[in-house]
């Protein structure tokens, strides 16, 4: 038997940040090769490419690609435009309506990214972070759409057309708490202080601890029990 | 009434091939304000960039953008790898499996882009002008995968979800021939001229006159029992 066949491969959508982190351990763990793809969308940062660097090494990804497409000229985020990223929100402020750090389509353009270096690496498992419970705002985090989306790639692909292979987009986080996810992580041996999840850093790279994404990341390290290794000793 | 009101906005993917831009004069016919998407995926030539700006001026696109993502990155296609582009094909041989020029994934990440963009302009419809009567050897061109996107992209974005609006993929073309397509645009005044299908073309621009592509065009032409313009008068 060829090497491929008795070890799967995948493509693991990483950003860098505490849920595609675990997603990549947890694939990992399932004994998926992993082939760890950072899309660069015009962030308005580059700390979390860094990250992303960092956690691909640490976690034993076989490849690490990063590709560009630049979202930002398409406008209409507070990731990737001159928009406030909002500060210091209750958590019902959070689950009232979807941010505007919501990037249009961006989980679609990523799946789609991930598609297609999936089908040129004759992979049938791509993975994505996404985490519907502490986060709901966004559409593209929920179920029905990562269910959507593996539908369509099963009728977009020749993988899946001409060689009846079955295309499986696996969100493992989707059903977890941020603090279920941390632990996930934690079991699995991830350093979360190599993550970054800030959506507005200092200038050095330190997160501000205000915004949704930081203070979410907080929640969780509180109802996990455990600290968080970025913010120091 | 605002003008987008009276005038709806929509994304057209154009490549300045002979469909691309019968589609994107379909959409005007509709009375659609056109913002034309060019996808720069590192296709082996310019001249097709060429072509989608000169198609994008004639019929009175209100915006036309390019983006870049380099899918020649991921590899695994006649269109961006070095691999060589097939020539002098019957009929018979291209109806048989998919063709080493499918690029992987390439509508998923087409529609995807242009998603991204619509929702940021706030516009519910999409245009792609693929054709599956007389090229189906394209997974990406068949109405389900079609289908499949559109229902994808109504659970993806905000604009479906918080605001109810329902995203439309058109593709007019579909069931049409590739000399009912030319016969349509003609009517609409389109100057097949400007357009470019070639998978091969010379160092100056000039098809090749034997690829998959030319081929389908020519026969286009003659079964339309026109003269197609590329070629001289």
């Amino acid at each position: 038997m060829s090497a491929p066949a008795e070890q799967p491969r995948a493509v693991v959508l990483l950003s860098g940040g505490l849920d595609s982190s675990t997603c990549l351990a947890l694939a990992r763990k399932q004994g998926f090769v992993c082939h760890a793809l950072t899309v660069l969308y015009g962030q308005r940062h580059q700390v979390e490419m860094d990250a992303a660097r960092r956690v691909a090494q640490a976690l034993g990804a076989h490849e690490h690609q990063e590709i560009s497409v630049d979202l930002s000229a398409f406008g209409g985020s507070a990731l990737t435009d001159d928009i406030a990223v909002p500060k210091g929100r209750s958590g019902d402020a959070m689950a009232q309506g979807i941010p505007v750090t919501y990037v249009p389509a961006r989980n679609t353009v990523f799946l789609s990214l991930a598609l297609a270096w999936a089908e040129a690496l004759d992979a049938s498992d791509i993975f994505i972070g996404v985490n519907a419970l502490d986060y709901s705002g966004y559409p593209d985090c929920r179920p029905e759409f990562i269910m959507a989306f593996e539908n369509t790639a099963n009728l977009a692909t020749k993988m899946a057309i001409e060689q009846g292979r079955r295309i499986k987009v696996h969100a493992p986080l989707i059903p977890m708490s941020k603090a279920q996810i941390i632990q996930t992580g934690l079991e699995l041996g991830l350093d979360y202080g190599l993550t970054h999840s800030c959506y507005d850093p200092a200038p050095d790279g330190r997160p501000c601890g205000e915004c949704d994404s930081c203070l979410l990341r907080a929640k969780g390290f509180a109802e996990a029990g455990v600290r968080d290794p970025l913010w120091g000793p």
